[in-house]
């Protein structure tokens, strides 16, 4: 079988692209080396390999089902979640005072990378937790943080968001889930809370679900809603697990793909009281998600990134073994058939792939360094980075979610028939990976935010911080050879983006914000593409310079002809994309409902 | 539940676009009137929503499996079949003398239009027999058509088309089935078929598999493959079914989706003789299965179509029920939802699979009136219509069947997690239909047909024939009001394409044929949209015509709106596809296996 994950290409991003191995002059990872990072990334790779990888297809055929009340997984799953826990990942990144390596966020994402590729279902349940934690780490309180957070860090309980309803998915400003102050200074919460995922499940001893609710009188709207940790079963004194919370599975959504992850209806208050504890300041609940969100959304990414990066790996053994068909100049019938590879359009399709997956695998792993320059970088720069990551967001979440499906739909050509069966894994990949342009925030509103929200905050400083940082790029990978091609297709789509963004912010206040908005999905495309030429240019540029060397020339050979294709048959797509959005076309918001 | 299928838009396709009604003016359809074709098509309907609807998700669920060694199906296929066989389909196109109807090809399409929407995995089984049937109407003996095709016509019979086998798909020439000649001018037929649709089960007295194979002694490659009628059960000399002919089912393949139709591995000659009849002449197999082609691969087209058609209705019933969100100009939280079709981003989502699936409409039933233009036009223009046909075989094959998927994504999409569940039927219909980029050739092989075959022979005067309908019809459009937008947008595709394979084919020698098809799937993508534009012209031009009588306006401006959609969103992406055709860019065909 097929490798889940390119070790060499990812070592290639985080030392070779990224400075990784630098990361341990800063003081909070000065205990840490790249050896201390290799070998974190073995046993993700191991873990992955021998706890993950066995039972994706299993927990794909079956689904979570509720057998007497309880959801039932694939035994596979209990396994994996376990020796995720023993391997100490669960806590990996946070201090060492509360167990933690204090890895770093882009080491830390790299571990999760190993996961999302060889099981997205089963990694789900650590990852949800991971991210509870971190909400919890930055603003529960300290007795909070001790009673509902450690269990998570130590991977005994685990962790959701419940966040939508089931009358308001994308339009959380309309939730209805209440909270009544008790007298204990806690709150009664009623509700339901619709997909929610690893809402229930027996892997562990509690699941502690942050949930979105409006406390009695508070006001309509986004600034009523404030957070709460509410548990499924109730804390003793002692910390230990008591009661039932009375949060009741109410239903299982089945899904086309992503199965592994049980998927959850839970109702809060039915058949007695559900107790849950204010986190925070009351009506910042939405605010406190979305402090979050930069990290949830690159892990979305990135799992989106991995996905297709397993069906690439898994396209490309298949076109190396298959023989088939002849070069068209070889009319010999008598003459062997060939590998398929050697036919141009299976390496079309195979370098789309390659272009698609490394461009986004380089673009989640860049976000995370950022996440890290945050947290410990330079303070002189962290308002940029700032600035910068918060453009990028919507970018790393929903550009890998929608290539990589294409780069799976491609995987599946390359194989043919054998890719539309089960035989192969590529199929359930490109129904997994569907879920990840439609979960945390859909395409719809990562144009939005782009466009009507990170574009302009902060005077448009972040758009310039980004162009500063491309040209910087540009300027540094002048002259090197082999990296033409992707320099001048960058340097085109940054005018022609540019130009856009500028037209259509110029027209802005005369358009109103719906007709301004109408097109956020062409800025989405146009920037998108344009960042993934950026890092196209990042990889080129670091390869032309190792050729120099004379080592792993084939591995480098790869990484400029991916760039070239990419300079050559995607970055040519910004122009119609940046050309619609700065005509404000109207088509879209003139359409009528009657008209359809 | 949403409809399957627009019957107003198939009038109009019908009747107003093209000019069906007209069709009794030729001789074998004199008997006919606009009345009889309508009475033909609603009682498709009725079968369809009746015995074909009614377990669409069924058999998606449970997919065929093998049970003492008999294919076991939804119990739904087989009252599903025999309806579309009581109402008298498998033979309505066929002479009179047959039993048929005579109806024109376009009507017949439109008929089976009806059951793809519907459920596409039960209408394999008819529809693998009507091709079947036509095969043999074209080339069989009147001896093999009496005891071969007839069974077929009245539906008692099902047939299969067996070509390739587990080491040959796109490369039939590679096929080593062979066909031992024996003492009764037979043949014993012995080897493997694979991916065999409808290869094996109950629902009809025989099933005849039409079978590639070598008679021993032929030579390598296409020359030397015939074609053998070979019956699963042998037939005895008064038409009755005899006793088995040693088909064996070697397996059941597992697909993601097209569940309904069962696919299997047949061995033939295992365990006893298995014998068949040369059809036509020997070395002719696979020029008989081509002369075939055209109508099998604008029925996948279609096919395709039709998914993507019943993923739109879905979601845009959804999407005018679903309350989500405001209007970004709206901030005041308490004003209530808005239905999500109100969005524009959702209205760029809806407009988009509108203008894909009907534009695809659009040249599927184009295409198929070029098929009866061929039987029962004008005797002087049919040189010029075959070669037409010939050139948009390709794209009506694979312009839908990728396109379609993008519309079937962007249901989902419209729909978010709903969308994903199987509480819906759009993500089966995903599923489903990303099987037709692949049978009936690949994109590949279409793409190489398209630039390798199809713009060359002739000395292009099929491109030629071409250019001569769109500029008639850009002439005809002229002053017409609010279809601007899609003829300037036509018109510089139209301009962009030309040049672009005028400029590909002079350098043809130059490139020699391995780099002169490297980038023929541009070829493919360029004139496919515009192509698709045509076809959205013609509905415009059609629809501002019917606007001045005043009369059912909300759906000519849809016509209009979408047709403007294609020209802005669409017709711009010709250009970066004929750009890299023209410069025979080489960075496919340089990549290295190596270098991956």
């Amino acid at each position: 079988m097929a490798p889940f994950l390119s070790k060499r290409d990812l070592q290639f991003q985080l030392y070779e692209v990224l400075d990784t191995a630098a990361l341990p002059s800063r003081p909070r990872f000065a205990e840490h080396s790249r050896e201390v990072y290799d070998d974190v990334l073995n046993l993700a790779y191991n873990v992955a390999e021998k706890y993950f990888a066995n039972h994706t297809r299993d927990a794909d055929l079956n689904e979570p089902h509720v057998v007497n009340g309880k959801v039932e997984l694939v035994p596979g799953v209990k396994a994996a979640v376990d020796a995720f826990r023993d391997a100490g990942f669960f806590s990996a990144h946070h201090d060492e005072e509360l167990g933690g390596l204090q890895l770093p966020w882009v080491v830390m994402q790299a571990v999760q990378a190993h996961f999302q590729a060889a099981n997205v279902g089963s990694s789900g349940y650590p990852f949800l937790t991971i991210g509870n934690a971190n909400l919890q780490r930055e603003f529960a309180s300290p007795e909070q943080q001790k009673t509902y957070m450690q269990p998570l860090l130590e991977g005994r309980w685990f962790g959701t968001m419940a966040l939508s309803e089931p009358h308001a998915g994308s339009g959380l400003a309309d939730i209805t889930t209440s909270a009544t102050p008790r007298e204990d200074g806690r709150y009664n919460i009623s509700g339901s809370k619709m997909w929610i995922s690893g809402g229930e499940h027996e892997l562990s001893e509690n699941i502690v679900h942050l949930v979105l609710a409006r406390i009695k009188g508070a006001p309509a709207g986004v600034r009523g809603i404030s957070l709460f940790i509410v548990p499924r079963y109730r804390v003793n004194e002692d910390g230990s697990v008591g009661d039932s919370n009375n949060v009741v599975l109410a239903g299982l959504n089945h899904k086309m793909g992503y199965r592994g992850t049980t998927n959850t209806l839970l109702n809060f208050g039915e058949g007695g009281e559900t107790i849950g504890e204010l986190l925070g300041e009351p009506g910042r609940g939405l605010a406190y998600m979305f402090r979050m969100m930069n990290e949830a959304r690159i892990g979305v990414g990135m799992g989106a990134v991995m996905l297709g990066y397993a069906g690439y790996l898994a396209s490309l053994e298949y076109a190396r073994q298959r023989l088939q068909g002849r070069h068209a100049s070889n009319k010999n019938a008598d003459s062997p058939a060939v590998p398929i590879i050697e036919h141009a359009d299976v390496k079309r399709l195979l370098l789309r792939q390659k272009a698609f997956v490394e461009g986004g695998l380089a673009l989640g792993l860049y976000a995370s360094s950022l996440v890290d320059d945050l947290q410990t970088g330079p303070d002189g720069a962290k308002a940029d980075t700032e600035l910068l990551l918060d453009l990028l967001t919507p970018i790393v979440k929903s550009w890998p979610s929608k290539y990589s499906q294409e780069a799976l739909s491609d995987a599946i050509q390359v194989m043919g028939g054998a890719g539309y069966t089960r035989d192969y894994p590529v199929e359930m990949y490109y129904r997994d990976n569907r879920l990840n342009p439609i979960h945390e925030g859909t395409e719809g509103i990562q144009g939005n935010d782009l466009l009507g929200r990170k574009l302009t905050q902060a005077g448009g400083r972040g758009l310039a911080v980004l162009l500063e940082k491309m040209q910087a790029d540009l300027k540094a990978s002048e002259g090197l050879q082999g990296v033409d091609d992707i320099r001048s297709a960058l340097q085109t789509a940054i005018r022609q983006s540019g130009a856009a963004i500028q037209t259509i912010l110029g027209k802005a206040a005369e358009l109103g914000p719906d007709l301004f908005l109408a097109n956020a999905n062409s800025a989405l495309e146009m920037l998108g593409h344009t960042v993934i030429g950026w890092m196209w240019l990042r990889q080129a540029a670091t390869a032309a310079r190792a050729l120099g060397a004379g080592k792993d020339t084939d591995f480098y050979q790869g990484k400029l002809q991916a760039a070239r294709f990419f300079a050559v048959y995607e970055l040519p797509k910004v122009r119609a994309h940046a050309e619609l959005l700065a005509s404000a076309d109207r088509t879209t918001f003139d359409m009528q409902d009657a008209w359809f």
